[in-house]
């Protein structure tokens, strides 16, 4: 086994020098690691016009779809949205298969039947943190979390509402009702500065103050 | 302050000696502790008929509710049912407040807009543990659970599939798709001693061995 460190030039880098030791069969045999790769499917089922993402999408149309009825996370976290241009209703992507609707959208007050943009989440903390706010702007009562709840009020939290939040690490879904059903509404560290002051800031759609479960995004 | 302790003789138990130590009105200003209580109401938002419940109701209608719309829980993780005799979909039901179905339905294939029957989960551990099998009666590949997985193949399962479950301690929710969607299963170690062999142990209401998510249910 040849044990001299292989030593590389960048042509476009000249002064960056990237060393790589040996077994270098490991790294070739591997394929490239996707950190996002999401394949979705124009009918429900994964049948009908399929294509691979591995970033976002702002209008599927545009692709040349007319609706996502079915897909498959393979790597990462995403956020599926309502309508173009990330609007309107939310939904978290996890890594599985979601062969129709009912499989992303939860239990909703309306049905929704459209995904028309979506976008990674990128969540680089190994940690998450987020604090709670009882009232708007970041004010009254406040309580720091670093796990999932799916009880806010099984843990102490005085109502069904959250007022303002503010994320710290990481990226976390919020939820309208206990057991993490109801709206979604992502939140993440690296949007806003982490700063959400009043629940029409949590998305397009925001309708209520109501939060009754959080969880992390991890992945 | 009188620092003598008062010792009461229980005249339905003669030989047991209940010692109360000082500051009485501590003892006495608490409420006795509830561990599981629900009220439920016939309409929705809170409205209409209501009964407080602190166990379980095997037909809401011999309590002379047509159905069940809204509903608070106030202590206690509850796992109700469509159907009365604890038959149908499940759902698991912790601390907060449903003020219509879609708060306590989850995703589902159908609508679910009965709730019949309802009961108290019992957690009594501290720590929760199961073990997931690829294969029905508890073969193939296994993997010991203690954490929440809101993506069981984020953490390497091979497939939407599971087998069989064996709850070691503690209870569980396992759903159909990732993050807590699709069909609800409770898994309780205190009954069918944790033994879940086949997918049509897991409810009267299983159609189907995908599993995509599973979280511990505490309070």
């Amino acid at each position: 086994v040849n044990k001299f460190p292989i030593v590389l030039l960048g042509p476009d880098l000249p002064n960056t020098k990237i060393q790589i030791q040996w077994p270098l069969t490991l790294l070739l045999h591997n394929p490239p690691l996707l950190l996002f790769q999401m394949i979705v499917w124009e009918q429900e089922h994964f049948q009908g016009k399929c294509q691979e993402f591995t970033s976002e999408c702002t209008n599927i149309m545009n692709c040349g779809f007319d609706n996502i009825r079915s897909l498959r996370v393979e790597s990462g976290a995403w956020v599926g949205y309502e309508h173009h241009d990330f609007q309107g209703q939310q939904f978290i992507l996890e890594r599985g298969e979601y062969p129709h609707w009912s499989g992303w959208s939860g239990s909703l007050s309306y049905h929704v039947e459209r995904f028309m943009s979506f976008r990674p989440v990128y969540c680089s903390h190994r940690s998450s943190r987020m604090m709670i706010y009882e009232k708007e702007n970041f004010m009254g009562r406040t309580v720091e979390l670093c796990d999932d709840y799916p009880s806010l009020q099984a843990m102490g939290w005085m109502n069904n509402e959250v007022g303002s939040m503010h994320v710290q690490s990481g990226a976390w879904v919020c939820y309208q009702y206990p057991g993490y059903r109801g709206y979604q509404y992502i939140l993440e560290c690296e949007r806003h500065s982490g700063d959400y002051q009043h629940w029409k800031n949590w998305g397009s759609h925001a309708q209520t103050p109501q939060i009754q479960s959080v969880r992390r995004i991890q992945h």
